[in-house]
């Protein structure tokens, strides 16, 4: 374990000054080096051209450990996945910390680390960032800000408006495992499980389905808040077409449906980290299922069901018995903080 | 004042499903409207040529709101004049807000706002977001992250590596004013002042120095945590040159200079939010003060000092009655969470 000057993050290292110095050298240029990050100013330059992409999120999930990673990986996994569902093949990103007092440089470390691991494994550099330290009580433990820049895939022709009736609905994996890797170690909720979060990057299985599959890939989408029950309500909305899908062909670990059905939750409303959604042309969809296969993080990838002009903006499940039934947004808060 | 469906934000709002698109549709959408944003996809899809600077910030300020403005406006200029300092005219923000559950939406409104109207002034578009929040007691009203991608102005050539000795350090106007309006303020230090924060965005006015004087500006910083004396000490450290610089230059208004000695403060380590730093080629930098002095923002410009061979990577005061002493970074922790 390296040695730090100092065990614990304490206000002074947010002042802006010398702490805040130290606190950046002996831990984030460390761990993060590389050239752009290095220039210390306040911001990076670079050149990139064509169309771009732009997109952040904050995670405050918590527990910030949980089984399968940290909030640093899933800061670095999140915002990658958001610009590879843009089309886009991720470049920069941004990092940025708020500190509450008393992490520890351990822990302050194996999260850097985690995020260096991630950002290396998705082919991305953190080329500036910003870090804060607030109070004891008004944080909670460390929040942290990705924001992340792309060029957008050449093939990539990715809209609301070229989704049609008919359009196939993928999903690239198994539902529902990281929100209930993350309720598994909650406060009030543990349960005995060896489910672990699928929080990973998937712009390289997106990069090779744009290069093999380009325009016929209508919509992509990663269900994570609210589920894939709740990005469908959305892609309804943003169409204006009805999806129909097939409970029977979701896929689901066993342990995770087990899981579920133990706190009467359903996995359509899970919140997901290692998986998409596609919105693809009917015609290409069992090939690029197929494809998809046979891919990193893609091998439980199936056609849950199609967009259809029938009930606009109402998103319809037939259950594995035969009954039909309207699937909402997520009404109210399932498990706050899962990201 | 508008009405909303609810009076405060809770837990669910944060879920991803129905209550976040609607605080989504009747807060953020309604405000901050353009049609990029409107696209409502997990990232923006722009095109930007050239040389591009990105950065990003998280801002905890306490209180939220406060003499001369709140939260809102101080993450978009922040952002805004980190852009300004890489030499770029700021295009695009994203926008990424850690609620505490129990703000008013009437709160959230003002921030959305005060947001809208910095932009606006700014010349800056919010086209991506994200909206969390987190339980009672594990933040602290709101945190706003903004991360903003502009293009590098052409004729700007802004590098440590450009700064020699000769070349006058310039400060655009009096500083310690934001600082020490939120001191005023604060729990525990309130006192009587009419001070108001100086936020501001500093674009405009640093694009016509860099379409006016170019490559004669080697360096630009604005002095926000830690105040000029720390970001002279990370100029003198990054080009490894000393700065000599004159108390007596140093513009501070009185009510500021007066509440600083009441305090006990030196202004040089006091936080700044509508000041900017720059380092100029010695033959231009008359030229170019007299030229800020007629720009927004700019009429109490001064020249304060210069690079100097001597002792570098160390910063050295001439005090209003001679004497010469050395001035180090911040030490410690001056007031937790000035911006």
């Amino acid at each position: 374990m390296p040695q730090f000057d100092f065990e614990v993050i304490t206000l002074g290292h947010g002042s802006g000054g010398l702490l805040t110095n130290k606190l950046l050298e002996s831990g984030v240029f460390s761990v993060l080096k590389n050239p752009l990050l290095d220039t210390h100013h306040d911001g990076a330059v670079f050149t990139l051209t064509g169309p771009l992409a732009f997109s952040t999120d904050s995670y405050v999930i918590s527990p910030v450990f949980f089984p399968g990673g940290n909030i640093g990986e899933l800061a670095v996994n999140g915002t990658v996945n958001d610009l590879a569902m843009c089309g886009a093949i991720p470049a920069y990103l941004s990092l940025s910390f708020i500190i509450e007092e008393g992490l520890t440089m351990h822990e302050f470390r194996d999260i850097l680390v985690a995020i260096r691991t991630a950002a290396d494994r998705a082919g991305v550099q953190i080329v500036t960032g910003d870090t804060k330290v607030v109070e004891k009580g008004k944080g909670d433990k460390i929040f942290i800000n990705t924001s992340g820049i792309g060029q957008v895939h050449p093939k990539a022709a990715i809209s609301a408006r070229r989704v049609t009736a008919g359009d196939k609905i993928i999903v690239s994996g198994p539902v529902a495992t990281h929100g209930i890797a993350i309720m598994s170690v909650r406060e009030g909720l543990d349960f005995e499980t060896d489910i672990v979060s699928d929080t990973t990057s998937l712009n390289h299985t997106v990069k090779t389905l744009l290069d093999e599959f380009g325009e016929a890939i209508h919509l992509l989408r990663d269900p994570t808040r609210g589920g894939v029950a709740t990005v469908l309500n959305e892609i309804a909305r943003d169409t204006n077409l009805g999806a129909d899908i097939r409970q029977a062909q979701i896929p689901v670990h066993d342990e995770v449906a087990g899981a579920c059905e133990l706190l009467g939750l359903d996995p359509l409303y899970v919140a997901n980290e290692g998986v998409f959604m596609a919105v693809v042309a009917a015609d290409m969809a069992d090939a690029l299922v197929a494809r998809l296969q046979t891919l990193p993080h893609g091998d439980g990838a199936a056609i849950i069901g199609e967009m259809v002009a029938d009930h606009p903006r109402q998103v319809v499940l037939t259950s594995r018995i035969g009954g039909r039934r309207v699937v909402n947004m997520l009404v109210g808060e399932q498990l706050p903080r899962i990201c």
